[in-house]
């Protein structure tokens, strides 16, 4: 990797087999790994499953990507994560913490870094304590997230889960009432009451949440729309619920 | 311009200082020129001066800039506007149509096209009757905004103004309330009455509204925040402002 493009990815690429074996052996956290489609050969195949045992996705994609982001690559690359992932539970222990009813954010497979660091943003600036992703099919957390996120995901605790499903049932266990989004809904997001222990999920930007996932919520609710549009952006309808949340359960009066 | 740059740009672009005098000629639809800095000879200087009669802005920009649109621009590049901008009184005009209150969005210096075009979403989703951007210091509307914006774009008026200050002053003369975003607000925007005719304005990502528009506001409302983060994407911001409003004039009632 040359100076210019260590600078264009502020140091936050590793580029090439040896580099990244290392990386993954000397446990640097690494956010994602990019390899070449159909590149399945020799130490190619000792990266993947290295990355498979520490719970790192990898995804495959076209060499001229790669080609796009360091020009020497040998046809893997991995990005160093800014953040720490942490455990579920980490995230209920700073609601005990704080004394305070748990609020948590799950996103379901939003795929768009700015719609992640824009959700995290409103996330932390309503006092939720934390996020939970999923470790396939999410935006990774690159230094390009943390910058859309204005800084929030160093703030925010950020649990990365290999399954939502399991993580939504720890939740329950843990006494949380899973609130889904979803258009066809049982209640407006007004009329439900988002108070107490509570975790919204938020579903991806073209399809929503998962069959799976919505079967685990409790209840869902919607933003009800009058124009043309059937939907907002992904970022923006998080955000109308999680302060319409954060309203709730501060006891603000609203205008009637 | 070849087929190549063509094809990026969804033929939106016309480069080449005789093609953007003819469009400037022929009343195309032109959302923004862009020249190259320091270019200020022979016909540039027209075109410069065309642009102003025409009220299209235009903006200096290093020659780098241009070379990434297209490989030969002379200097000069004209965006088409796949949108055609009205006056704020044809929004007013919508709202009469409708027999409805009027409910207008300004937007004062938004310049990221991502944020324009989801706050266009927004809008059109909650029923608005248009938008207002200023004709210097604005994202423009190009194909890439009318994709941000699920397209909503093509179906809410923008009207684009010379001076934001004199179209508030014409919202207020029509019986409209303005309300401003602002942190240090006169209330919270659940607090704020924000129903009957009304504009809000949402001030730019990093200044938040300037001086002068928010002198001439009636009333301005925050969200209150709980976390580090001292503000919100400016999307997600004016979402939630702007579903409230929705919410008071559909006389939803919340939860307490």
């Amino acid at each position: 990797m040359d100076e210019r493009d260590k600078e264009k990815e502020n140091i936050s690429v590793i580029a090439g087999r040896n580099p990244v074996m290392e990386a993954i052996k000397q446990d640097e956290l690494i956010s994602r790994i990019l390899v070449s489609k159909g590149q399945k050969e020799g130490s190619i195949l000792k990266i993947l499953s290295d990355a498979k045992k520490k719970g790192i996705p990898v995804k495959e994609v076209a060499v001229e990507k790669l080609d796009s982001i360091c020009a020497s690559h040998q046809g893997v690359v991995a990005y160093i994560s800014p953040i720490e992932f942490k455990e579920v539970s980490d995230l209920l222990e700073i609601a005990k913490q704080r004394n305070e009813d748990p609020f948590i954010i799950v996103l379901d497979q939003i795929e768009d870094v700015m719609n992640l660091g824009a959700i995290a943003r409103s996330a932390e600036a309503a006092g939720a304590h934390g996020i939970i992703i999923p470790l396939h099919r999410s935006a990774p957390v690159t230094p390009t997230t943390v910058k859309a996120s204005a800084g929030a995901l160093l703030n925010i605790k950020v649990a990365r889960v290999t399954n939502i499903t399991r993580a939504l049932e720890e939740l329950k266990e843990a006494g949380l009432w899973i609130c889904g989004t979803h258009q066809d809904a049982d209640s407006t997001y007004y009329n439900a009451n988002l108070k107490g222990p509570l975790a919204i999920v938020i579903g991806s930007e073209g399809e929503g949440m998962s069959r799976l996932v919505s079967e685990n919520c409790d209840f869902t609710v919607n933003i009800p729309l009058v124009g043309s549009m059937t939907s907002l952006n992904a970022s923006c309808a998080a955000a109308i619920v999680i302060f319409e949340a954060l309203r709730q359960r501060q006891n603000g009066k609203t205008v009637k």
